[in-house]
């Protein structure tokens, strides 16, 4: 029952060039350490082509530069580490969407489900709200009023969408994730704070992924906007009227101020921030636990970690983190003593 | 079917004065890029009075001192930024509550649900519990046993109270919020750790909002506490036996440690975290990414950010972090050298 | 009704010594602060000694350093603090398990649930899932396919737990924790993202404690390990293939990134942050809000925490911190000077 296919069979599909024996019989992916003779391996830097030598598995992905480094049985690769994950799909197959609407399901009127999508059991579809053909909404999921998710979706158990939020096609949205809840929107008056109704929405293109527990919420006035193949790990936060561009990677537990734009093919560090209305060029990194707090107008790599050391080392050192401006005035009262005592005792320099 | 308003119907409502045309009729709120003539607008800081010249809202509210910079129909406010979120509250009233629990929602016996009360689809009320006349609780909300909710609290779906948490009137509460989970309370019993029952509650006042996947941790013997008119963003944690004190907001991904105390009217950025058993003032500004390790005694504004830079500037400069305690010893050695040096050949200075 | 016990009672049970009257009637614990005459407190800290002479507690625990610091009768044990844990959890047990499955629980085909077991409403078992003996699920918790639940668990409401993974004795898992998400595996190909499926599980030992809203991600192609007797606090997020060594505590907020193993009895401060990839020895303590960047082989204590100031003494400070390697490259010019200035001047020197 298990999938598996020959290696020719394999680069049939995927393309790739075969060196060694095309019919071995492939039924899962592995490192190169755990493979056993009937699953294929990868090499993806050459600096690990020493684990070659000791590995079990039946075949290898590897790079044209790395072709000779083993007699296995191999597909060559300009790209190895997504001809990998292009492999591990085709043999790790989503479970198929079974079409049809759990009894426990509760449907609003006038929602449109596509025959062949799947509403499992506890999820509760809200008025008008449309279902695109080979879409899964999870158990206990919540999706509002008005929503429209595309085709192909994957909303796994407990997903919320709200009222209005609109969804392209292929969505894969983990447990516990929240679309389009109320921005953080308050106004101050005479002490206290009172609501500004969010009226925007989420809208979110192709070929997003949605991690655990992240939460986007809808924009004030306008729209937040998550374009086409976003990748969002686990609990992110995206505030109201932020927009991120298309292929941009977002690691876990990052935080995302209102109306801030970030590019496209941007790569975000786990636990970084981003403040409100800033602009992230296209093709930026940010380190992990970086704040960013002011535009970045140039694509590059940056970072804002404050390195860790033993708790002794830090305690010295650290005290002197708030007397840094005094610190610099003193040299540059050094500077100038040196220089006029210099002058007065060396003329000749 | 749209709520719209006169000009003159707003201001009998919410106070303010009307300059120019007051029957023009307003559907919706809007920037003053995006509004249309039936739609009215709001400048909050004279910064940006140059883009009333191009806006084509059918009206304006702003302060006195912007009253000429348009000829446009017009509001006059003090607050024109919270005279903003009551027209947009009076533009975007919430749906009504539609009284009556839905057949497939779970009722404990003993619970208590006002008649003007819902409970929507998959919600779970426990034994004892009680809901206050025109609260919402959303599809798929679990309500602990012994729970109070107040009047018109709004809870989106999938909340999940406690049992035994008490919460006031006007309570929204997003998504995926956890209120009265047990506080992290462990002792160590040789080597390994043992669980400290966490008996206290979560007590929530009026006025209260939280955002989606926040969650407030029940005390360990005595409560942890959110006074009126606090205002929390999504995933924050809020540990046991922490008191926020009134009409503080504090912004996303905050945590916030065991035992501490909050003042009101502060104001916490996003992600910054507070250390436990610290007590901070009222009218403190918690800048985001800033933790805050001891308590703070006096109103003001902290900061504790780590600046970012391009990724090859922060490798030269950040090394030198580890070695503060050495280059502030080097400065005061050339001090001390300099001054005897100076001493030694400069009698006169 | 209560639940409540002589001090001799608790002693038999508990161990420790009594002194003074053993008959006193104990029905609830209690800080020294808040305790009544028939409460039990304790004292941790020779510290807060002088807080003895107040209280209104019927009884009290205590280290024997301290057993002639009050008149009392009192409980002498070596960890008092482990003592109030043990007879806390004496006097506030459990709510028993109602064994059964609710008629709104959906179970799938095949599910083998013990019958002392609990399903609560709403709940999902999916196909071949085991549920131990005197385990509850709580109200619309999904558990997936083929999922093993050992004995004793407590499943708060609305935990998820994805297909495959499996979990040992006495789990406690708090609502909206999400179990077994796919880990944040892509692969960039062409400037887009594609999906490395996530094929490992989740594998949790015995005594694990898991706080609301924390995730825990499946391996890309091996399992994440979760080791007997780990706690975890909230909102912590948990990558694919991390191993969290056995008792380790990790306080909330914290982000641990993929394929990083932490060692046993660990502790790990609040919102602190570990990147992909390292070793944490055993023993290792890190601060809150602390990112560990690189491998740490020793026990000891770790920080990394940029102390916090007054925002004006901020701004004039951290300016600095981007000139540093200047800063740092002038105080060694200086240095030159004066050796060459010394040297040419005070040629006795």
């Amino acid at each position: 029952m298990t999938t598996s296919y020959l290696l020719s069979e394999i680069v049939a599909r995927l393309g790739g060039q075969i060196l060694g024996n095309a019919k071995v019989r492939i039924t899962q992916i592995a490192t190169l350490e755990a493979a056993c003779s009937d699953q294929i391996s990868f090499l993806t830097n050459s600096k690990y082509r020493g684990q070659l030598a000791n590995t079990k598995a039946g075949a290898v992905i590897l790079s044209g530069a790395d072709a000779d480094a083993t007699d296995l049985p191999r597909i060559i690769s300009d790209n190895p580490y997504a001809y990998f994950a292009k492999v591990s799909a085709l043999l790790n197959p989503l479970p198929e969407v079974r079409p049809g609407i759990h009894p426990t399901a509760t449907i609003g009127s006038g929602a449109q489900i596509d025959a062949t999508a799947c509403i499992a059991a506890m999820a509760v579809i809200g008025e008008m709200a449309k279902i695109g053909p080979q879409s899964m909404i999870g158990e206990g999921c919540c999706i509002g009023e008005n929503v429209i998710i595309g085709s192909h979706a994957r909303l796994y158990p407990r997903v919320v969408i709200y009222h209005d939020c609109v969804v392209g096609n292929n969505l894969i949205a983990h447990s516990g994730v929240v679309i389009g809840a109320d921005g953080f929107g308050v106004a101050l008056d005479q002490g206290c704070w009172i609501k500004i109704p969010q009226i925007g929405r989420v809208v979110i293109g192709d070929d997003v992924e949605i991690g655990a527990n992240t939460t986007i919420d809808r924009g004030a006035l306008s729209d937040t906007v998550i374009e086409d193949g976003v990748k969002l790990d686990n609990q992110i936060q995206v505030a109201h009227n932020v927009r991120i561009g298309a292929h941009t990677a977002i690691a876990g537990c990052v935080g995302i101020a209102g109306s801030t734009t970030i590019g496209r093919h941007c790569r975000i560090g786990g636990s970084a921030g981003i403040l409100g209305h800033l602009h992230i060029a296209d093709h930026v990194e940010i380190a992990s636990f970086t704040l960013i707090g002011k535009s970045i107008r140039e694509a590059g790599s940056y970072v804002g970690i404050f390195p860790f050391s033993k708790a002794e080392d830090w305690r010295k050192n650290s005290v002197h983190l708030r007397h840094m401006d005094e610190l610099a005035g003193r040299i540059k009262k050094l500077e100038q003593q040196l220089k006029s005592l210099g002058t007065e005792t060396l003329n000749s320099e």
